[in-house]
């Protein structure tokens, strides 16, 4: 095996998920400012307070703001003030609430049910969801109440700013609330060059999980309201939910420098250019094909099972669906990574296909 | 439309439902009997005592017995039980606890996921199961917990026996529980000439939601656990759900009444067999067919729009789908259904169906 | 113990509580006439529909009413719709909610925290009450929502008009819903001799929890909105919980019947004078007290521990507290209680209580 | 004016709560330290799975370790797996589970009943936990199922190792598992002069709730399991409470360097030293008197309401009960307590109380 190329354990595992990245200098640095003496506990203090300013003038409108630790806590928060406990939430089969997140939105919201529909490209269609939505006011059947769509998507695909709008009509013409899942709302933003306001509440979206740990933080989603009267009871259920931390000058703290600076655009930006220079190494190779496009920064692509083994004799393990087996294997770009570990990562597939099968 | 046959009132609405009939004599007689002065109450009483000897007798096997007051409670009871709040019921997509409770099983079960599963004429192949047992251990994912299979099944279908052991196999073989819901148990009995027990733990039935409301009771269902160590903390989450009832007599006498004297074979066999005989007549009618194979005590026939006008305009109101417009009209027979008035239905249907469209 | 007075097994427990008694005649009655062919089922039979107008003229006021069939579901469902899921429920101590309904309160309302308050003679003082209101606002504090007052009190005694009014006020000053459990509304009723209406709305009742079952029905009770737009959503939980009865019209019948011609009264009335004829029997024997003032149909008295020991000797067992060793011992009495088993019971007591201690 | 001490902003606000504080150098350093470049996601990083051993020899005993975010988080998971959805939480009635933690922990639980017990200076007394307990086994009441105890308590009193010994044993004698909240847990260590282990499961503690938070860390705490098998399905309630971290070496790598070196107990012996010479200073003066023992890092301390005012009017405003304005003022000192800081305020409420009132 002396001439193949071996991936060092740093690379191996450096596509293994966007969450396996570091913080970036901006976020780290905020951090460690924040940490000068006293401040105001649980909220008070003068990193949260200006928060909700800061969030208003990134999203061109007054906007309400809860910061979290943990995309599920932002979700299930969101969706508990949504819907009622005997409400349906409809979400992509494939999305972070119906699959990862451990029944999180079932529990937050007091039993809720999930109602999965099928998409192409990890996408709502309108017609799909009108479909689905049935038994409005029959004591029987559980009550639609929430659209929650994914952007950028669990495939990495993304909405263009007037499927948004048409999916976030549909629900609304229904009298659906609309949820945005924003895990990734920075690589989607600059994937299809949108303002942030045009992605959210120019489109109709009225609750967002904005998340931001995948894309450059420490541990720092927020939940976002664009009608501030959905967000009455909220604090309540926030602290409830043992997301109001004593401390929350760090979380906010981190919130802070993400958006200052355009860092999010700066790490987004970085992250889907890595998956595009990815995607396009892979799609080239031969037996190799793309599942889903690449909008933003995840690659699907299926490999031939002896590329996988293969791969894996030399040191790379490719995630493959944990959840699914049937998924094909995925490789995610974060804000840090490396344009040597895409390459190296394409010459060792590279070579893997070259030999017969 | 002098000439027209015209149904009467009570006619009409005779195959709305089958919870749209009355009590049987002999259980509106035991429950009138109940009622002889003092009796311990909460199920402490001399009925509800001895009912569980009267059903382990009835199962051929030692139950745990536990009476409710509906199938959404007895459903969602026994679930409760069955799963972990972060737990997976796989089940139907067109299952009542899926589609007509109204939230109730995630409620009682404190927030679990149902999956709903296709499968043809209302039945769930072992190979569907199979492929929705996912995520086994990992945290991410709610955790599979338990089948849910109904019988007879929601569009009036019934498993076979080999079919709900093979079923009950497979779930078994992934860990799973396995519940059935049976609002219309004994139909299904009559259906496949099978035995209580052949229908239950002879094929791998962990617990049975046993419906006798249906088929001649006023209000009397029975959680019933053919594992005896299931049911342990069950007495608890009965009083917690308001179904331990302090005149209990009233609801076990009713269960008791159905169950001696084969009450409730006799009640069933009669329903099928009116639901056979309407089921022939519809579907020997031009332009009518039967969308499902009318197995016990239930029809679904694919009528023509124009009839289905015709019909109304006679009179007669054919059930669609409430929580689907596209499911076909549904008739339900019971155990007093009456032959003239299926005679007379056929009648006014075939008149109706004569008419060009 | 030849000339020793001993009860028959019958007259034993007939004390014990009036949840062993049975229905009386009117009601069962009108179960049966209930049961003349199909009926629309899920409470749209004309039982049920017009149960709406028979309740709205006996409280004299339009309220909105759903049936149920146990004290605990009525309660839990009451307070589901006063509370937020963070809030908190005032009520006495020894109240039922707090004491006999194993959480079920804490289950319907999705985690509401019960707020127990002492209080003389089962009654909550408003300045007990005002002294418990505390955090409102504050994001820490689970929320003040519901105040809980039982008519009769658990404990036998009953608040007169003034008390309620006041209690009510001090509860409405503090922004807080009123709920009235009822499982002895009308034995409470007869006591103070007031109209359904003055101790309901009148005196700023907002939810009831209206019992029948204790006085003389089989299994029914009602909730009771006096504020029609709190039930707005109160058709969805009632189905959630397994409470909307397919053939409803067996529980409505029961509320109909005993609403009707004042059986509710006659019923109550008998319980009531029954229990003043024990009550003054026992206060009138040597080294017997009452724990209480016997108000209504309950009689708490403070007897020697040897006098209870020679009652079991002669078969009278006295039910003493189940889930408080320290209660004393109870006597209940019943719309069925025979004036003979009063006077026989107080016979053995007295020649119990005649021999030395 | 001229002459009166002023205390400076920062010293205002320097004692309302320990919560207020920054993080302290190591515990920032390892935050900054664990930043090198990629890791292991959802608690599989070397510092997360490190921890179960460093805390493991901590406690000198093996341990199950899960970090979180906040206590309120750390208590109410911890809880949901020590009581039935049905059963009992005991608790000093000003605990922080009762009264500061907004309903979470009958959130969590699914509805458990917190049953809140008086005791002098913050502690329950073993007889009053054993007059609580009732119902066992009986379905109408809510199960005794866990005792919570505080150390240090919510008032700054500890429990020495005999007094959690004899509580414990009491739980345990009545089958209850026994939860320590040790949001203070190293300032209660110190104060007792106790090892990790003495304090926990050697006196019989089944799961601790492991503050690092108030005593130098950012965000972190930890539910540390002494009974593994109690841990069995946390793992999927820590994630489907918003708890598992996507980049949990953040959190971990605070509480390993919180462990290291002994930085904990550095850290909680100054707090305690500040206190205790706050404590003594205000003691010593005129007219004020301390409302309950100094053991920990907190001090309650009646002071007349014209010294207050005078405070006031000095820039000093005093933390009094925002959840009971019956409680004192409180004062909480914290590892990076000053000197100056304590010893100032002294002198501001020392001149404040020479002034006649």
């Amino acid at each position: 095996m002396k001439n193949k190329v071996m991936l060092e354990s740093r690379a191996v595992n450096s596509f293994a998920s966007d969450n396996i990245s570091s913080a970036c200098p901006e976020v780290m640095d905020a951090v460690v400012a924040a940490n000068g003496g006293n401040a105001e506990s649980y909220g008070q203090d003068r990193h949260t307070v200006r928060l909700e300013s800061t969030l208003s003038q990134f999203f061109e409108t007054p906007v309400k703001v809860f910061p979290v630790v943990s995309g599920t806590a932002a979700n299930a928060l969101a969706l508990s003030v949504l819907t009622p406990q005997y409400g349906k939430v409809f979400c992509h089969e494939m999305s972070h609430i119906n699959t990862d997140e451990c029944a999180a939105p079932e529990f937050f919201t007091g039993g809720a049910k999930l109602v999965p529909i099928a998409g192409v490209d990890g996408k709502i269609a309108p017609v799909a969801l009108s479909r689905c939505i049935r038994g409005k006011g029959n004591v029987h059947a559980a009550q639609p109440a929430v659209l929650s769509m994914t952007q950028s998507c669990e495939v990495g695909t993304v909405y263009q700013l007037d499927e948004i709008a048409a999916l976030a009509k549909t629900a609304h013409d229904h009298g659906l609330h609309v949820h945005m899942d924003g895990a990734r709302f920075a690589n989607a933003l600059v994937a299809i060059n949108a303002s942030p306001a045009e992605m959210t509440w120019k489109s109709a979206i009225d609750v967002l999980s904005l998340g931001a740990t995948k894309n450059g933080c420490l541990a720092a989603e927020a939940v976002v309201f664009f009608k501030p009267e959905l967000a009455d009871r909220f604090a309540f259920l926030h602290k409830r939910a043992g997301q109001l931390l004593s401390k929350m000058r760090f979380v906010s703290a981190q919130l802070e420098a993400y958006i200052s600076n355009d860092i999010w655009h700066r790490n987004a930006e970085h992250a889907n250019a890595m998956a595009a220079r990815l995607s396009q190494g892979l799609a080239a190779l031969p037996g190799i094909t793309l599942e889903y496009p690449t909008h933003s920064n995840e690659v699907f692509a299926n490999i031939p099972r002896p590329v996988i083994e293969r791969l894996a004799e030399r040191g790379v393990k490719v995630t493959e669906g944990e959840l699914d087996e049937t998924a094909p294997p995925r490789f995610v770009t974060a804000w840090d990574s490396n344009i040597e570990d895409v390459d190296r990562l394409l010459a060792v597939v590279a070579e893997c296909c070259e030999e017969p099968i």
